[in-house]
């Protein structure tokens, strides 16, 4: 709570935008408690933040929790930062019970994840994981034309620590951004991949005569078809079970007129599924719809893929630990997809990872409403806790 | 062809707007011809020209034929300039063979028709009729600030000729702007009446959700009841006949994100039948589908009529008064009902009234292609001199 008062929001939100000076104030509260702790504190070259307790054994890699502190404009108190908060959360924990871990366990805060201020998100954990090129992103700008490069400069977040190290694992903490978990009562969501998704932008064209002397028959109406492939889609999505997933959205047409028949129909398809081969297999099956109905009612058609994120399925060793963690400390969990991108997807790239989801109220998320109980954000760094001692092959010392 | 040269256009269509100063210079090419002929030039307060050549009775009630000489910014050559420039090729034939009618012959231009430049299509006529207030026609105002008032008199197009004279009767000429006539190689098209019209915004609104995490059947997406309404519209539609006609158009939908699940999506729909009746229960029909369909999704619905212009069925006489032309001079003809709007539509509030269509290229109108053969030209001008002969009593005198 402490931390939503940074960037705090009339309707109870929070506002820290990535490299903003409330994203900067958000990062001093938080080194304010890991330094009055004495956890030692490091940053790579685009910002990413870890603060470290070491571990016993001086060559094991450490584990990692984390996620990120950054918000949309009008962003809710917990995606982010209950990843981070609940990391530190174990970290102290750890130390007040002066328990020995094997390898260093450290607290990971990602640069801009959101993406909202500077158009990539997951910027910082894809530059750690290599799949973004450092230069791309310190060259992103905002719509008042500042560099990510010159804000990293400006805030002195660049540090040497190396980008994409060895990782014995990475453990993210979140919120699910569902409604799943509330709907089942599960406590916990133990997350075994993200779900890939295609956003496609689809424009179906036809001829733009007058609505009233023009027979029904003599038209070639790009609606004809937006009503087949729509009805489709949802046919199409409900045929692949319960992760397959389609949105129609961002509808428009051209001209307007209220009486002239449209010559173009354009909107926007983001279809989702947590399998490589299903998810092309939908994107077959719409393209296939799209042509024969066009075809049909003597329509053009024409679709772009303006974004690929390929499905992310995560370490079968990190997921039972976060499966045994919430047996052993008797939750109720289900195994869960996560339906959106994470800092988790790029670092599992790169390590071993996996994520522990808890539910939110009504699966609001991007949101100034985001709530969860005490009682449940307890519950997941509890969860969190397990895994990563286990991970971090631990030793009580007393 | 000489017409089109005024406001002349580089793709070959003319641009002569309401009130403009190429419309004044259309009119004036106009009155060269009609005062070269000798025939008397009047007009009314809201700048309608009307050419005049005396009948043989002098309590005799004009007989009328006309239509408008404004144009759409990218309109073509034919559409309104055919039917005045059709009815000056009468008034000079009549001329030529030295022809007596009992009621004078008269050729109508109404002002602003077209609705483009001032937004009130069919004003002129509207005003003559009483279906507008003088007053509202003169404060409409263009993009500039203009107003109808200022350019009347600018123009000197203000005259002392009564609004709303009793005529014998009014006739029409015009180009189909469909393509029936063309598709069933009829020549002419004896209009009976003009579709009633009704144009409905509709607005769905859903639940806005993050199109990852949220499962289909957790949501209230507005696009389900979209494909459903689309698709019952047109089935709708399909079982009212050739007549009926439905055209959904300007889709927009919010937010802008292909990732969040529309909150609303909002469209147009123009429904169209000869019958006010059929129109009513379209509208009925399309409702009712509406309601069941958002309701089965969860969402809400909302519509709002924004233009509501009753069936017109002119007058039976007038009527047949074309179709016995057409058929006097062997012409393959049809009876029709204009999907458009036209200045006869006003007229035929107060006199006896009726249109000849002739075919156009492709059925092309409100577009700078817009064509007709000059075959065409004549069979239509021809069937409508007949026409109006007979209605003004003719006696040849030689």
């Amino acid at each position: 709570m402490a931390m939503a008062e940074v960037g705090a929001t009339a309707a109870g939100g929070s506002n820290r935008q990535a490299l903003s000076d409330d994203d900067a104030d958000g990062r001093a509260l938080f080194l304010s408690w890991a330094e009055a702790r004495g956890f030692s504190v490091s940053t790579d070259a685009v910002g990413n933040l870890f603060v470290r307790r070491e571990g016993t054994d001086p060559d094991a890699a450490p584990v990692v929790l984390g996620s990120h502190l950054d918000t949309q404009p009008t962003g809710g108190r917990f995606d982010g930062v209950y990843g981070v908060l609940g990391g530190f959360e174990v970290l102290e924990t750890i130390d007040d019970h002066g328990v020995s871990t094997t390898a260093p366990v450290e607290v990971a805060v990602w640069t801009n994840e959101e993406g909202s201020r500077f158009p990539l998100s997951m910027m910082g954990s894809a530059v750690w994981a290599g799949a973004v090129d450092l230069d791309v992103a310190r060259a992103l700008v905002d719509v008042d034309g500042i560099t990510v490069g010159a804000d990293l400069d400006r805030l002195g977040w660049a540090g040497d620590l190396p980008l994409g190290r060895t990782l014995t694992g990475y453990l993210e903490l979140h919120i699910e951004q569902g409604p799943v978990l509330e709907a089942s009562g599960s406590e916990i969501g133990v997350v075994t991949g993200v779900q890939g998704f295609r956003w496609l932008t689809v424009t179906i064209t036809g001829d733009p005569v007058h609505a009233g002397p023009t027979p029904m028959d003599a038209r070639h109406d790009p609606a004809r078809p937006l009503a087949e492939v729509l009805d489709g889609l949802y046919r199409i999505t409900a045929e692949r079970g319960p992760w397959a997933r389609a949105t129609p959205a961002q509808f428009r047409s051209e001209p307007v007129s209220p009486n002239t028949v449209p010559s173009t129909i354009r909107f926007s398809v983001d279809i989702r599924h947590p399998d490589a081969d299903v998810l092309d297999g939908m994107d077959r099956a719409f393209r296939d719809l799209l042509a024969t109905s066009a075809d049909r009612h003597g329509c053009q058609w024409e679709i772009s893929v303006d974004n690929d994120s390929p499905p992310v399925v995560f370490d079968p060793g990190c997921v039972e630990a976060v499966e045994a963690s919430a047996a052993a400390t008797g939750r109720a969990h289900e195994r869960i997809v996560s339906g959106a991108g994470h800092d988790a997807c790029y670092v599992a790239g790169l390590v071993p990872a996996a994520m522990v989801f808890v539910p939110c109220r009504d699966g609001l998320s991007h949101n100034e409403s985001e709530s969860i109980q005490p009682a449940q954000a307890e519950v997941g760094a509890e969860v969190l806790l397990h895994a990563a001692l286990a991970l971090a092959h631990t030793s009580e010392d007393r």
